[in-house]
Protein backbone atom coordinates (compact mmCIF):
# COMPACT_ATOMS: atom_id res chain seq x y z
CA UNK A 1 0.00 0.00 0.00
CA UNK A 2 1.20 3.42 -0.93
CA UNK A 3 -0.47 4.68 1.60
CA UNK A 4 -3.07 5.33 4.36
CA UNK A 5 -6.46 4.67 2.60
CA UNK A 6 -4.94 4.01 -0.25
CA UNK A 7 -5.37 0.07 -1.76
CA UNK A 8 -2.97 -1.13 -5.06
CA UNK A 9 -4.01 -4.71 -6.97
CA UNK A 10 -1.50 -6.17 -9.04
CA UNK A 11 -3.29 -7.67 -12.21
CA UNK A 12 -2.25 -9.04 -15.58
CA UNK A 13 -4.51 -8.67 -18.20
CA UNK A 14 -5.85 -11.83 -19.45
CA UNK A 15 -7.41 -12.28 -23.61
CA UNK A 16 -10.33 -12.99 -22.46
CA UNK A 17 -10.38 -9.47 -21.01
CA UNK A 18 -9.91 -7.83 -23.99
CA UNK A 19 -11.89 -6.66 -27.22
CA UNK A 20 -11.08 -7.59 -30.79
CA UNK A 21 -8.24 -4.72 -30.75
CA UNK A 22 -6.64 -6.53 -28.23
CA UNK A 23 -7.01 -4.02 -25.20
CA UNK A 24 -8.99 -4.27 -22.34
CA UNK A 25 -12.05 -3.73 -22.85
CA UNK A 26 -14.51 -0.86 -20.82
CA UNK A 27 -16.64 -3.46 -19.19
CA UNK A 28 -13.66 -5.41 -17.59
CA UNK A 29 -11.61 -2.26 -16.69
CA UNK A 30 -14.91 -0.90 -14.76
CA UNK A 31 -15.15 -4.52 -13.19
CA UNK A 32 -11.61 -4.66 -12.37
CA UNK A 33 -12.21 -1.24 -10.35
CA UNK A 34 -15.12 -2.25 -8.58
CA UNK A 35 -12.92 -5.33 -7.46
CA UNK A 36 -10.23 -3.56 -6.30
CA UNK A 37 -12.49 -1.61 -4.17
CA UNK A 38 -13.96 -5.05 -2.63
CA UNK A 39 -10.29 -5.84 -1.75
CA UNK A 40 -9.87 -2.49 0.09
CA UNK A 41 -12.99 -3.18 2.36
CA UNK A 42 -12.29 -6.98 2.90
CA UNK A 43 -8.42 -6.31 3.59
CA UNK A 44 -9.79 -3.52 6.04
CA UNK A 45 -12.51 -6.02 7.51
CA UNK A 46 -15.46 -4.28 6.01
CA UNK A 47 -16.04 -7.04 3.09
CA UNK A 48 -19.48 -7.84 1.70
CA UNK A 49 -20.50 -9.52 4.43
CA UNK A 50 -20.09 -7.21 7.16
CA UNK A 51 -21.56 -4.46 5.01
CA UNK A 52 -24.83 -6.74 4.93
CA UNK A 53 -24.77 -7.39 8.54
CA UNK A 54 -26.51 -3.63 8.56
CA UNK A 55 -29.40 -4.17 6.33
CA UNK A 56 -27.93 -3.08 3.08
CA UNK A 57 -25.12 -3.08 0.05
CA UNK A 58 -22.62 -0.69 -1.73
CA UNK A 59 -23.83 1.00 -4.48
CA UNK A 60 -22.68 2.67 -7.03
CA UNK A 61 -24.75 5.77 -8.87
CA UNK A 62 -22.08 7.01 -11.53
CA UNK A 63 -18.69 7.04 -12.40
CA UNK A 64 -16.45 10.22 -14.61
CA UNK A 65 -13.45 8.54 -16.39
CA UNK A 66 -10.51 9.89 -17.67
CA UNK A 67 -8.51 7.93 -20.52
CA UNK A 68 -4.67 9.14 -21.04
CA UNK A 69 -3.71 6.99 -23.59
CA UNK A 70 -3.66 3.27 -25.05
CA UNK A 71 -5.64 0.49 -22.73
CA UNK A 72 -3.39 -1.85 -21.86
CA UNK A 73 -3.03 -5.21 -24.07
CA UNK A 74 -3.33 -8.43 -23.00
CA UNK A 75 -0.75 -10.18 -20.78
CA UNK A 76 0.50 -6.21 -19.48
CA UNK A 77 0.81 -6.40 -15.97
CA UNK A 78 -0.99 -3.69 -13.87
CA UNK A 79 -2.05 -2.20 -11.11
CA UNK A 80 -5.35 -0.79 -10.14
CA UNK A 81 -5.54 1.16 -7.00
CA UNK A 82 -8.70 3.26 -5.40
CA UNK A 83 -8.98 5.42 -1.94
CA UNK A 84 -11.82 7.13 -0.66
CA UNK A 85 -11.61 10.97 -1.58
CA UNK A 86 -14.64 12.22 0.40
CA UNK A 87 -17.51 10.87 2.75
CA UNK A 88 -20.64 11.94 4.59
CA UNK A 89 -23.57 10.52 5.66
CA UNK A 90 -24.95 9.40 2.43
CA UNK A 91 -22.29 9.28 -0.06
CA UNK A 92 -18.71 8.08 -0.41
CA UNK A 93 -16.48 9.46 -3.25
CA UNK A 94 -14.06 6.85 -4.62
CA UNK A 95 -11.14 7.71 -6.44
CA UNK A 96 -10.19 4.33 -9.28
CA UNK A 97 -6.94 4.62 -11.32
CA UNK A 98 -5.41 2.00 -13.49
CA UNK A 99 -1.48 1.96 -14.16
CA UNK A 100 0.60 -0.01 -16.63
CA UNK A 101 3.82 -1.65 -16.59
CA UNK A 102 5.55 1.01 -16.33
CA UNK A 103 3.74 2.91 -13.27
CA UNK A 104 2.21 5.67 -16.13
CA UNK A 105 -1.68 5.83 -15.33
CA UNK A 106 -3.76 5.46 -18.14
CA UNK A 107 -6.79 5.66 -17.07
CA UNK A 108 -8.63 7.28 -13.69
CA UNK A 109 -12.61 7.21 -12.22
CA UNK A 110 -14.26 8.59 -9.72
CA UNK A 111 -17.39 7.55 -8.53
CA UNK A 112 -20.10 7.79 -6.04
CA UNK A 113 -20.60 4.98 -3.96
CA UNK A 114 -24.42 4.96 -1.94
CA UNK A 115 -25.87 2.64 0.88
CA UNK A 116 -28.77 0.79 -0.27
CA UNK A 117 -31.46 -0.85 2.26
CA UNK A 118 -31.65 -4.39 1.08
CA UNK A 119 -35.41 -4.98 2.03
CA UNK A 120 -36.75 -1.49 1.45
CA UNK A 121 -34.12 -1.49 -1.79
CA UNK A 122 -33.86 1.97 -0.99
CA UNK A 123 -30.77 4.42 -0.08
CA UNK A 124 -29.88 4.36 3.54
CA UNK A 125 -27.61 6.14 5.93
CA UNK A 126 -24.23 4.68 5.65
CA UNK A 127 -23.91 2.95 9.18
CA UNK A 128 -20.76 4.53 10.17
CA UNK A 129 -19.01 1.30 11.81
CA UNK A 130 -18.09 -0.17 7.95
CA UNK A 131 -16.50 3.70 7.50
CA UNK A 132 -14.30 3.66 10.62
CA UNK A 133 -11.67 1.68 9.43
CA UNK A 134 -11.16 4.13 6.52
CA UNK A 135 -10.09 6.65 9.52
CA UNK A 136 -11.18 9.73 7.06
CA UNK A 137 -13.16 11.99 8.15
CA UNK A 138 -16.40 12.89 7.32
CA UNK A 139 -17.63 16.06 5.20
CA UNK A 140 -20.61 18.03 4.99
CA UNK A 141 -21.08 18.19 1.11
CA UNK A 142 -19.30 14.97 -0.90
CA UNK A 143 -17.64 16.65 -4.32
CA UNK A 144 -20.59 16.37 -7.32
CA UNK A 145 -19.67 14.36 -10.08
CA UNK A 146 -19.47 15.80 -13.65
CA UNK A 147 -22.74 14.11 -15.15
CA UNK A 148 -23.54 13.16 -18.25
CA UNK A 149 -25.70 16.23 -20.72
CA UNK A 150 -29.20 14.10 -20.65
CA UNK A 151 -30.37 15.08 -23.94
CA UNK A 152 -33.67 14.66 -24.78
CA UNK A 153 -34.21 11.62 -26.93
CA UNK A 154 -35.28 12.79 -30.73
CA UNK A 155 -35.54 10.46 -34.09
CA UNK A 156 -31.74 11.24 -34.86
CA UNK A 157 -31.41 8.81 -32.14
CA UNK A 158 -30.60 4.87 -33.03
CA UNK A 159 -31.57 1.71 -30.87
CA UNK A 160 -30.79 -1.65 -30.45
CA UNK A 161 -32.26 -4.20 -28.06
CA UNK A 162 -30.45 -6.55 -25.42
CA UNK A 163 -32.48 -9.13 -24.15
CA UNK A 164 -30.91 -9.95 -20.63
CA UNK A 165 -28.98 -13.28 -20.25
CA UNK A 166 -28.41 -15.47 -17.50
CA UNK A 167 -24.43 -14.79 -17.49
CA UNK A 168 -25.28 -10.73 -16.83
CA UNK A 169 -27.20 -11.43 -13.76
CA UNK A 170 -24.25 -10.73 -10.77
CA UNK A 171 -24.61 -12.56 -6.97
CA UNK A 172 -27.17 -9.80 -6.12
CA UNK A 173 -29.71 -10.78 -7.85
CA UNK A 174 -29.31 -7.62 -11.33
CA UNK A 175 -27.59 -7.27 -14.09
CA UNK A 176 -24.37 -6.39 -13.22
CA UNK A 177 -23.23 -3.03 -13.95
CA UNK A 178 -20.02 -3.33 -16.04
CA UNK A 179 -22.57 -5.14 -18.61
CA UNK A 180 -23.80 -1.74 -19.23
CA UNK A 181 -21.06 -0.58 -21.01
CA UNK A 182 -20.85 -3.61 -23.59
CA UNK A 183 -25.11 -2.58 -24.71
CA UNK A 184 -24.04 1.27 -24.30
CA UNK A 185 -20.48 0.32 -27.19
CA UNK A 186 -21.92 -2.32 -28.94
CA UNK A 187 -24.78 -0.21 -31.28
CA UNK A 188 -21.92 2.24 -32.12
CA UNK A 189 -20.40 -0.93 -34.49
CA UNK A 190 -16.83 -2.10 -34.94
CA UNK A 191 -15.91 -0.12 -37.36
CA UNK A 192 -16.37 2.98 -35.28
CA UNK A 193 -14.66 1.39 -32.09
CA UNK A 194 -11.80 0.33 -33.99
CA UNK A 195 -11.05 3.48 -35.47
CA UNK A 196 -11.56 5.29 -32.23
CA UNK A 197 -10.27 5.35 -28.70
CA UNK A 198 -11.94 6.72 -25.59
CA UNK A 199 -10.45 9.75 -24.09
CA UNK A 200 -13.49 10.81 -20.68
CA UNK A 201 -16.83 9.54 -20.06
CA UNK A 202 -20.08 10.80 -17.53
CA UNK A 203 -22.22 7.79 -16.84
CA UNK A 204 -25.23 8.28 -14.26
CA UNK A 205 -26.85 4.73 -13.11
CA UNK A 206 -30.46 5.21 -12.55
CA UNK A 207 -32.55 1.97 -12.10
CA UNK A 208 -31.22 -1.56 -11.68
CA UNK A 209 -32.00 -4.10 -14.74
CA UNK A 210 -33.57 -7.32 -13.24
CA UNK A 211 -32.75 -10.68 -14.94
CA UNK A 212 -34.92 -11.78 -18.03
CA UNK A 213 -35.69 -7.63 -18.80
CA UNK A 214 -35.11 -6.46 -22.48
CA UNK A 215 -33.16 -3.51 -22.24
CA UNK A 216 -33.01 -0.59 -25.08
CA UNK A 217 -29.92 0.82 -25.81
CA UNK A 218 -30.12 4.50 -27.38
CA UNK A 219 -27.39 6.43 -28.97
CA UNK A 220 -27.00 9.70 -30.38
CA UNK A 221 -23.52 10.15 -32.38
CA UNK A 222 -22.17 13.99 -32.64
CA UNK A 223 -19.07 15.78 -33.41
CA UNK A 224 -17.19 17.74 -30.71
CA UNK A 225 -14.55 20.42 -29.62
CA UNK A 226 -11.13 19.41 -31.24
CA UNK A 227 -12.09 16.87 -33.86
CA UNK A 228 -13.49 15.08 -30.80
CA UNK A 229 -16.63 12.88 -31.42
CA UNK A 230 -19.04 12.54 -28.40
CA UNK A 231 -21.44 9.54 -28.43
CA UNK A 232 -25.05 10.25 -26.03
CA UNK A 233 -26.19 6.97 -24.36
CA UNK A 234 -29.30 5.73 -22.47
CA UNK A 235 -30.32 2.37 -21.41
CA UNK A 236 -33.83 1.82 -21.13
CA UNK A 237 -36.28 -0.90 -19.81
CA UNK A 238 -39.85 -0.13 -21.01
CA UNK A 239 -40.20 4.22 -20.09
CA UNK A 240 -37.74 3.74 -17.26
CA UNK A 241 -34.62 5.32 -17.92
CA UNK A 242 -31.70 3.08 -16.32
CA UNK A 243 -28.38 4.44 -17.45
CA UNK A 244 -27.32 7.56 -19.17
CA UNK A 245 -23.64 8.23 -20.47
CA UNK A 246 -21.69 10.19 -22.82
CA UNK A 247 -18.42 9.19 -23.95
CA UNK A 248 -15.76 11.31 -25.58
CA UNK A 249 -13.81 9.58 -28.32
CA UNK A 250 -10.91 10.36 -30.55
CA UNK A 251 -10.32 9.08 -33.90
CA UNK A 252 -7.02 6.54 -33.87
CA UNK A 253 -4.47 8.02 -36.41
CA UNK A 254 -3.61 4.56 -38.28
CA UNK A 255 -0.23 6.03 -39.86
CA UNK A 256 1.22 6.92 -36.65
CA UNK B 1 5.86 -26.91 -13.39
CA UNK B 2 5.23 -31.10 -11.92
CA UNK B 3 6.87 -32.86 -15.51
CA UNK B 4 8.73 -32.27 -18.31
CA UNK B 5 5.47 -30.95 -20.70
CA UNK B 6 3.28 -29.98 -18.01
CA UNK B 7 2.08 -26.37 -17.40
CA UNK B 8 0.01 -25.33 -14.65
CA UNK B 9 -0.65 -21.95 -14.04
CA UNK B 10 -2.11 -20.04 -10.99
CA UNK B 11 -5.14 -18.25 -11.07
CA UNK B 12 -7.24 -15.98 -8.29
CA UNK B 13 -11.11 -16.50 -9.48
CA UNK B 14 -12.32 -12.58 -9.82
CA UNK B 15 -16.30 -11.63 -9.09
CA UNK B 16 -16.50 -10.96 -12.87
CA UNK B 17 -15.38 -14.74 -13.31
CA UNK B 18 -18.59 -16.09 -11.76
CA UNK B 19 -22.30 -16.17 -12.16
CA UNK B 20 -24.92 -15.39 -10.01
CA UNK B 21 -24.63 -18.30 -7.87
CA UNK B 22 -21.16 -17.00 -7.25
CA UNK B 23 -19.23 -19.62 -8.87
CA UNK B 24 -16.57 -19.59 -11.99
CA UNK B 25 -18.96 -19.67 -15.28
CA UNK B 26 -18.17 -22.34 -17.75
CA UNK B 27 -17.46 -19.92 -20.49
CA UNK B 28 -14.48 -18.51 -18.32
CA UNK B 29 -13.24 -21.73 -17.41
CA UNK B 30 -12.96 -22.52 -21.14
CA UNK B 31 -11.24 -19.44 -21.61
CA UNK B 32 -8.87 -20.20 -18.55
CA UNK B 33 -7.65 -23.67 -20.00
CA UNK B 34 -7.33 -22.09 -23.48
CA UNK B 35 -4.95 -19.53 -21.75
CA UNK B 36 -2.93 -21.88 -20.37
CA UNK B 37 -2.24 -23.66 -23.41
CA UNK B 38 -1.49 -20.24 -25.11
CA UNK B 39 0.90 -19.58 -22.21
CA UNK B 40 3.12 -23.02 -22.38
CA UNK B 41 3.38 -22.35 -26.00
CA UNK B 42 4.54 -19.36 -24.85
CA UNK B 43 7.05 -20.42 -22.37
CA UNK B 44 8.69 -22.71 -24.51
CA UNK B 45 9.15 -20.62 -27.49
CA UNK B 46 5.84 -21.28 -29.84
CA UNK B 47 3.89 -18.57 -29.16
CA UNK B 48 0.91 -17.48 -31.55
CA UNK B 49 3.32 -14.75 -33.93
CA UNK B 50 5.71 -18.15 -33.85
CA UNK B 51 2.73 -20.45 -35.27
CA UNK B 52 1.73 -17.87 -37.27
CA UNK B 53 5.06 -17.85 -39.01
CA UNK B 54 4.25 -20.68 -40.81
CA UNK B 55 0.77 -19.27 -41.88
CA UNK B 56 -1.86 -20.80 -39.76
CA UNK B 57 -3.46 -20.65 -36.33
CA UNK B 58 -4.05 -23.03 -33.70
CA UNK B 59 -8.00 -23.90 -33.67
CA UNK B 60 -9.99 -26.04 -30.90
CA UNK B 61 -12.43 -28.71 -32.71
CA UNK B 62 -13.58 -30.26 -29.59
CA UNK B 63 -14.06 -31.02 -26.06
CA UNK B 64 -14.70 -33.71 -23.80
CA UNK B 65 -14.86 -32.35 -19.99
CA UNK B 66 -15.56 -34.04 -16.45
CA UNK B 67 -16.54 -32.11 -13.41
CA UNK B 68 -15.77 -33.56 -9.92
CA UNK B 69 -17.79 -31.24 -7.59
CA UNK B 70 -18.17 -27.42 -7.05
CA UNK B 71 -16.35 -25.22 -10.10
CA UNK B 72 -14.15 -22.57 -8.17
CA UNK B 73 -16.00 -19.86 -6.06
CA UNK B 74 -14.99 -15.81 -6.10
CA UNK B 75 -11.78 -15.53 -4.48
CA UNK B 76 -10.69 -19.31 -4.74
CA UNK B 77 -6.83 -19.77 -6.02
CA UNK B 78 -6.86 -22.56 -8.38
CA UNK B 79 -4.53 -23.90 -10.60
CA UNK B 80 -5.29 -24.52 -14.31
CA UNK B 81 -3.18 -27.06 -16.16
CA UNK B 82 -2.53 -28.78 -19.29
CA UNK B 83 -0.41 -30.87 -21.18
CA UNK B 84 -0.25 -32.87 -24.67
CA UNK B 85 -1.23 -36.54 -24.56
CA UNK B 86 -0.67 -37.32 -28.04
CA UNK B 87 -0.47 -35.89 -31.81
CA UNK B 88 0.30 -37.15 -35.08
CA UNK B 89 0.65 -34.43 -38.98
CA UNK B 90 -2.76 -33.27 -38.31
CA UNK B 91 -4.33 -33.44 -34.66
CA UNK B 92 -2.94 -32.39 -31.10
CA UNK B 93 -4.97 -33.68 -28.18
CA UNK B 94 -4.29 -31.78 -25.48
CA UNK B 95 -5.30 -32.45 -21.42
CA UNK B 96 -6.42 -29.49 -19.30
CA UNK B 97 -7.03 -29.82 -15.21
CA UNK B 98 -8.68 -27.46 -13.13
CA UNK B 99 -7.58 -28.05 -9.33
CA UNK B 100 -8.75 -25.99 -6.48
CA UNK B 101 -6.58 -24.59 -3.46
CA UNK B 102 -6.48 -27.93 -1.92
CA UNK B 103 -5.03 -29.37 -4.47
CA UNK B 104 -8.21 -31.70 -5.59
CA UNK B 105 -9.14 -31.64 -9.26
CA UNK B 106 -12.51 -30.36 -9.74
CA UNK B 107 -12.68 -30.64 -13.74
CA UNK B 108 -10.40 -32.51 -16.14
CA UNK B 109 -11.07 -31.42 -19.99
CA UNK B 110 -9.37 -33.35 -23.23
CA UNK B 111 -9.75 -31.39 -26.43
CA UNK B 112 -8.47 -31.65 -29.95
CA UNK B 113 -6.63 -29.02 -31.94
CA UNK B 114 -5.62 -28.47 -35.10
CA UNK B 115 -3.75 -26.10 -37.20
CA UNK B 116 -5.38 -24.11 -39.56
CA UNK B 117 -3.79 -22.23 -42.68
CA UNK B 118 -5.75 -18.47 -42.65
CA UNK B 119 -5.57 -17.86 -46.05
CA UNK B 120 -7.24 -21.28 -47.35
CA UNK B 121 -9.31 -20.94 -44.16
CA UNK B 122 -8.74 -25.25 -44.08
CA UNK B 123 -6.41 -27.92 -41.56
CA UNK B 124 -3.43 -27.93 -43.04
CA UNK B 125 0.04 -30.11 -41.39
CA UNK B 126 1.16 -29.18 -38.15
CA UNK B 127 4.55 -27.39 -38.49
CA UNK B 128 7.19 -29.95 -37.55
CA UNK B 129 8.62 -26.66 -35.92
CA UNK B 130 5.83 -25.96 -32.97
CA UNK B 131 6.16 -29.02 -31.81
CA UNK B 132 9.57 -29.81 -31.31
CA UNK B 133 10.04 -28.15 -27.94
CA UNK B 134 7.47 -30.28 -26.34
CA UNK B 135 9.69 -33.43 -27.18
CA UNK B 136 6.94 -35.25 -27.42
CA UNK B 137 6.95 -38.43 -30.31
CA UNK B 138 4.62 -37.94 -32.98
CA UNK B 139 2.18 -41.07 -33.10
CA UNK B 140 0.01 -42.68 -35.85
CA UNK B 141 -3.33 -42.05 -34.50
CA UNK B 142 -4.62 -39.66 -32.00
CA UNK B 143 -6.32 -41.20 -29.61
CA UNK B 144 -10.95 -39.68 -30.70
CA UNK B 145 -12.56 -37.42 -28.03
CA UNK B 146 -16.01 -38.76 -27.47
CA UNK B 147 -18.39 -36.57 -29.34
CA UNK B 148 -21.86 -35.52 -28.26
CA UNK B 149 -24.68 -37.56 -29.51
CA UNK B 150 -26.00 -35.62 -32.68
CA UNK B 151 -29.60 -36.04 -32.62
CA UNK B 152 -31.84 -34.72 -35.01
CA UNK B 153 -33.54 -31.36 -34.27
CA UNK B 154 -37.32 -32.59 -34.03
CA UNK B 155 -40.57 -30.01 -33.34
CA UNK B 156 -39.85 -30.73 -29.46
CA UNK B 157 -36.66 -28.33 -28.95
CA UNK B 158 -36.35 -24.93 -27.86
CA UNK B 159 -34.69 -22.59 -29.69
CA UNK B 160 -33.05 -19.15 -28.70
CA UNK B 161 -31.42 -16.09 -31.16
CA UNK B 162 -28.40 -14.57 -30.20
CA UNK B 163 -27.01 -11.45 -32.34
CA UNK B 164 -23.41 -11.26 -32.26
CA UNK B 165 -22.27 -8.58 -30.55
CA UNK B 166 -18.82 -6.19 -30.55
CA UNK B 167 -17.11 -7.55 -27.60
CA UNK B 168 -17.96 -11.57 -28.48
CA UNK B 169 -15.04 -10.75 -31.20
CA UNK B 170 -11.43 -11.76 -30.34
CA UNK B 171 -8.58 -10.67 -32.07
CA UNK B 172 -8.80 -13.41 -34.64
CA UNK B 173 -11.96 -11.33 -35.96
CA UNK B 174 -14.63 -14.45 -35.23
CA UNK B 175 -17.02 -14.58 -32.19
CA UNK B 176 -14.45 -16.71 -29.32
CA UNK B 177 -15.75 -20.25 -29.14
CA UNK B 178 -15.86 -19.68 -24.82
CA UNK B 179 -19.15 -17.38 -25.74
CA UNK B 180 -21.06 -20.29 -27.34
CA UNK B 181 -21.26 -21.66 -23.90
CA UNK B 182 -23.24 -18.78 -22.59
CA UNK B 183 -25.42 -19.48 -25.39
CA UNK B 184 -25.72 -22.95 -24.72
CA UNK B 185 -26.86 -22.72 -21.29
CA UNK B 186 -28.45 -19.36 -21.26
CA UNK B 187 -31.75 -20.82 -22.97
CA UNK B 188 -31.90 -23.63 -19.75
CA UNK B 189 -32.56 -20.35 -17.81
CA UNK B 190 -31.98 -19.36 -14.18
CA UNK B 191 -34.36 -21.94 -12.56
CA UNK B 192 -32.52 -24.91 -14.07
CA UNK B 193 -29.02 -23.22 -13.93
CA UNK B 194 -29.31 -22.60 -10.24
CA UNK B 195 -30.93 -26.04 -9.64
CA UNK B 196 -28.08 -28.47 -11.49
CA UNK B 197 -24.18 -28.69 -11.60
CA UNK B 198 -22.81 -29.58 -14.62
CA UNK B 199 -20.91 -33.18 -14.41
CA UNK B 200 -19.50 -33.97 -17.82
CA UNK B 201 -19.91 -32.09 -21.31
CA UNK B 202 -18.94 -33.04 -25.12
CA UNK B 203 -18.61 -30.24 -27.42
CA UNK B 204 -18.23 -30.41 -31.20
CA UNK B 205 -17.18 -27.61 -33.14
CA UNK B 206 -18.18 -27.32 -36.71
CA UNK B 207 -17.62 -23.87 -38.19
CA UNK B 208 -16.46 -20.34 -36.78
CA UNK B 209 -19.44 -17.17 -36.69
CA UNK B 210 -18.33 -14.33 -38.06
CA UNK B 211 -19.17 -10.69 -36.75
CA UNK B 212 -22.59 -9.36 -36.97
CA UNK B 213 -24.22 -13.12 -37.73
CA UNK B 214 -27.17 -13.75 -35.09
CA UNK B 215 -26.51 -17.18 -34.08
CA UNK B 216 -29.66 -19.61 -33.79
CA UNK B 217 -29.09 -21.70 -30.16
CA UNK B 218 -30.74 -24.99 -29.94
CA UNK B 219 -31.40 -26.91 -27.30
CA UNK B 220 -33.66 -30.77 -26.30
CA UNK B 221 -33.46 -31.60 -22.41
CA UNK B 222 -34.50 -35.27 -21.64
CA UNK B 223 -33.96 -37.58 -18.66
CA UNK B 224 -30.84 -39.77 -18.54
CA UNK B 225 -29.33 -42.77 -16.42
CA UNK B 226 -29.17 -42.49 -12.30
CA UNK B 227 -31.05 -39.17 -11.90
CA UNK B 228 -29.19 -37.41 -14.51
CA UNK B 229 -30.75 -34.54 -16.75
CA UNK B 230 -28.88 -34.70 -20.20
CA UNK B 231 -29.21 -31.42 -22.29
CA UNK B 232 -28.49 -31.34 -26.44
CA UNK B 233 -27.46 -28.58 -27.44
CA UNK B 234 -26.94 -27.34 -31.25
CA UNK B 235 -25.64 -23.39 -32.54
CA UNK B 236 -26.88 -22.47 -36.48
CA UNK B 237 -26.06 -19.97 -38.29
CA UNK B 238 -28.85 -20.12 -40.79
CA UNK B 239 -28.78 -23.42 -41.37
CA UNK B 240 -25.04 -24.32 -40.80
CA UNK B 241 -24.07 -26.25 -37.94
CA UNK B 242 -21.77 -24.33 -36.30
CA UNK B 243 -21.19 -26.39 -32.75
CA UNK B 244 -23.11 -29.16 -31.46
CA UNK B 245 -22.90 -30.61 -27.50
CA UNK B 246 -24.57 -32.67 -24.83
CA UNK B 247 -24.41 -31.28 -21.11
CA UNK B 248 -25.21 -33.99 -18.28
CA UNK B 249 -26.13 -32.38 -15.01
CA UNK B 250 -27.15 -33.49 -11.27
CA UNK B 251 -29.69 -31.79 -9.96
CA UNK B 252 -28.43 -30.13 -6.70
CA UNK B 253 -29.83 -31.30 -3.03
CA UNK B 254 -30.41 -28.03 -1.28
CA UNK B 255 -30.54 -29.96 2.29
CA UNK B 256 -27.37 -31.31 2.33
Amino acid sequence: MAELGTYEMDHTIAYYECDRTGAASLSMLVAMIIMASEKQNEELGVDVDQAMKFGGTWVIINYEADFMGDLPHEGAHIKVGTNIQAYNQFFVLRKFWVKDAKGQTVATFVGTFVYMDLKARKLTKIPAEIMKPYQVQAVKRVPHVKAPQSLDVSDQWQSKQYQVRYFDIDYNGHVNNARYFDWMLDPLGGEFLMDHHITKMMVKFEHEVRPSAVATSKLYVENGPDDSVVSHHKIFVGAELCTEADFIWQKINKSE
